[in-house]
């Protein structure tokens, strides 16, 4: 039996969780918070059960989710999505991403990633028979405190095999953000290569220090040849549950659509009531960076008290931080060591490298996740302070 | 913009149910009960998110509710598959089907599918670049009064360049069952060919007359090389919930887990811990069969008194009958018909071919569901007597 996907192994997210349950330390590693949603939405839940919402749903979703999908993408960012042809409720942004490649990648078509990437990306694209393009952005040094993006290795990238470009602001892992600047810079290779752009924009909902998000779909010259993706899961609390969305125009949607219906047909309905009621108060996505920022300030300000360095956190709920005063191990082997010595489980951001072993992926800079109690992070922090 | 599913269109459960719903007609088409499950197991989904249930669980699925899917399987079929490594937790039998083909077709390699089949078999191995090799059942006949496969024909349609070989029994939509005859030619088959099973059994638990569910996961020779699929959606009236599994031995469940965690990682917590507590009661998967004969002779009963002719139906929720005493219009266009003129919805057979529209596609058979609340089956028959 030889393997379509040799080089993939169980996902790191799901090793340092196994490590850390095993372990019994602190899992600051796979992104999801350790406390439970707002009760309403929960009994939201109970109650679409008892009303008979038990039986498929509309393939693409129920229309009053996707009306309010579409409203909210209308007030943030101004843009108008017909909730009919152009919103499709998936299974997470995960299946939103794999669906939006099996549409239109086919053998032998070039896919632009941008590097450190989520660890799906490069398999999703190898299924499809495509050939990932990896630009890498430009790690942090000493005259630059976080990772940047070079456009023009972007642009460089794009080719007539191109077939799309793969984006990810807020940035898991590196905390980056889109900024104005971007989108113009976006568009200026939108103009000259007419490249299709996939947005996974999970994390749209958390970014910090008053900036707001610059999502694709404020400018319609990027929409007009975008996939935009988001999800439920780090926007409520949700992450088990598994409904995530993609904004597209309709030509677009309606090839995601055809293969969406064969990958899962449909998301489970009683949630899909839920949260369509809970979207109709707007408060609990706006207030959600405010929250998060607090986490980030505890955390950041924790670790700067040891001898980790922690880089500016500027979206998710991700912080990273550097460990070269402590050690000069590969990452995947200090997060396993600080797993089993110190008890906190994180993520080394070698793993969203193409080569996760390689030197050039290793800048001895680990990932924690902050969307945990305020009580786990002080006891993290105070683990971290031992190192 | 080339559709890389040129042929394929909106599902026809998704096109009958939309237009039972805008007439106003009994909707006998999709496959889905019009009444709700126990209110246990909807009571059970409120605790598990009350209990905390709502991040992501691991990504092959809880390991409580794997074992009770280990433990249902080996006593119903004898079959002892490893809940660690064995089995897996879907997004209903759709994604456990999109996974193993995507975990093992490449492209140019043969799939060979029983005809008629499930409509998204076919885009499913197109997907892959897989090149399906289509063996149609015998319809019936004078002398027949079910579909019949010939597994000679199947074992032709074996070679070289075949890859796996699909199977689906209790049969959508034909109500045709697995025998212990149709399992000994099948291991001849294996023993000759070594070709790999994908068993599509979403609808293990309903099988009539006394009969017992055959299993691929009954033989040993069969399923050391198969993957069983099933569903809960069928088996506990929660086809909205899109929860299934896969068995499959180790080698083939690692390949199918590559595929899975990048598909849509997991699915929903509060179902999956809800589903293995009420699995602990095996009376309601046991009683399943008894309640749909039920509903199964209701509704032959009454159809055998309109024109209609219902055939044998030995398992599944759903009936077909012949409607040549009452039209000669081919399939699609009668049940859009009987839709409009008569108020019922069902699924024209044609739709489960290759070529719906060919001529010999067309038997002038169509679908009826009689997962219905024995009022609407009342009321079917009623409109049906008046065609
Ligand atoms: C699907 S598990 C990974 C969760 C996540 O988004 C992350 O930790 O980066
Ligand atoms: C996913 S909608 C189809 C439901 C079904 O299994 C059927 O009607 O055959």
């Amino acid at each position: 039996l030889e393997s379509k996907l040799p080089n993939v192994g169980t996902t790191i997210f799901t090793v340092m969780s196994q490590l850390a349950t095993e372990q019994q330390a602190i899992n600051l590693g796979q992104g999801f918070p350790d406390f439970n949603p707002d009760p309403r939405l929960l009994d939201m839940v109970s109650k679409a059960m008892a009303d008979g919402h038990n039986q498929y749903p509309p393939m693409p979703g129920i229309v009053a989710l996707r009306e309010e999908i579409a409203s909210k993408v209308h007030k943030l960012y101004g843009a108008n999505y017909d909730p009919l042809t152009e919103i499709t409720v998936t299974s997470g942004a995960t299946e939103a991403l794999m669906a939006t490649i099996q549409a239109f990648v086919r053998a032998g078509d070039e896919v632009v990633v941008i590097e450190p990437f989520y660890d799906l990306y490069l398999p999703a694209i190898e299924l499809a028979g495509g050939i990932p393009v990896v630009v890498p952005m430009q790690a942090p040094d000493a005259t630059h405190a976080t990772y940047r993006v070079d456009w023009q290795r972007v642009r460089a990238a794009i080719g007539p095999a191109t077939r799309m470009l793969m984006l990810n602001f807020p940035h898991n892992p590196t905390g980056i953000v889109m900024t104005e600047a971007d989108l113009d810079a976006l568009e200026s290779i939108v103009q000259d290569t007419g490249v299709m752009l996939l947005s996974d924009e999970a994390y749209e909902h958390i970014v910090f220090d008053g900036n707001i998000h610059q999502s694709i779909a404020r400018r319609e010259l990027l929409a007009a040849n975008a996939v935009v993706i988001s999800s439920f899961g780090k926007t409520y609390h949700t992450t088990g549950w598994k409904i995530g969305y993609c904004c597209a125009p309709q030509a677009l949607t309606a090839e995601i659509r055809k293969v969406h219906q064969f990958i899962v047909f449909t998301v489970p309905s009683p949630m899909q009531y839920a949260l369509a009621h809970y979207m109709q108060d707007p408060k609990p996505y706006l207030g959600l960076s405010d929250f998060y920022q607090a986490k980030r300030d505890r955390l950041h300000a924790g670790l700067a008290k040891t001898r980790f360095q922690p880089l500016p956190s500027l979206g998710t709920f991700f912080l990273l931080a550097r460990y070269d005063a402590i050690s000069d191990l590969p990452e995947a082997d200090f997060a396993r060591w600080l797993t089993l010595e110190h008890g906190v489980a994180v993520i080394p951001v070698s793993a969203f490298y193409r080569q996760p072993d390689a030197p050039e992926s290793n800048h001895r800079i680990v990932r924690f996740c902050f969307a945990k109690q305020d009580s786990t992070l002080d006891e993290a922090v105070a683990r971290l302070a031992r190192v």
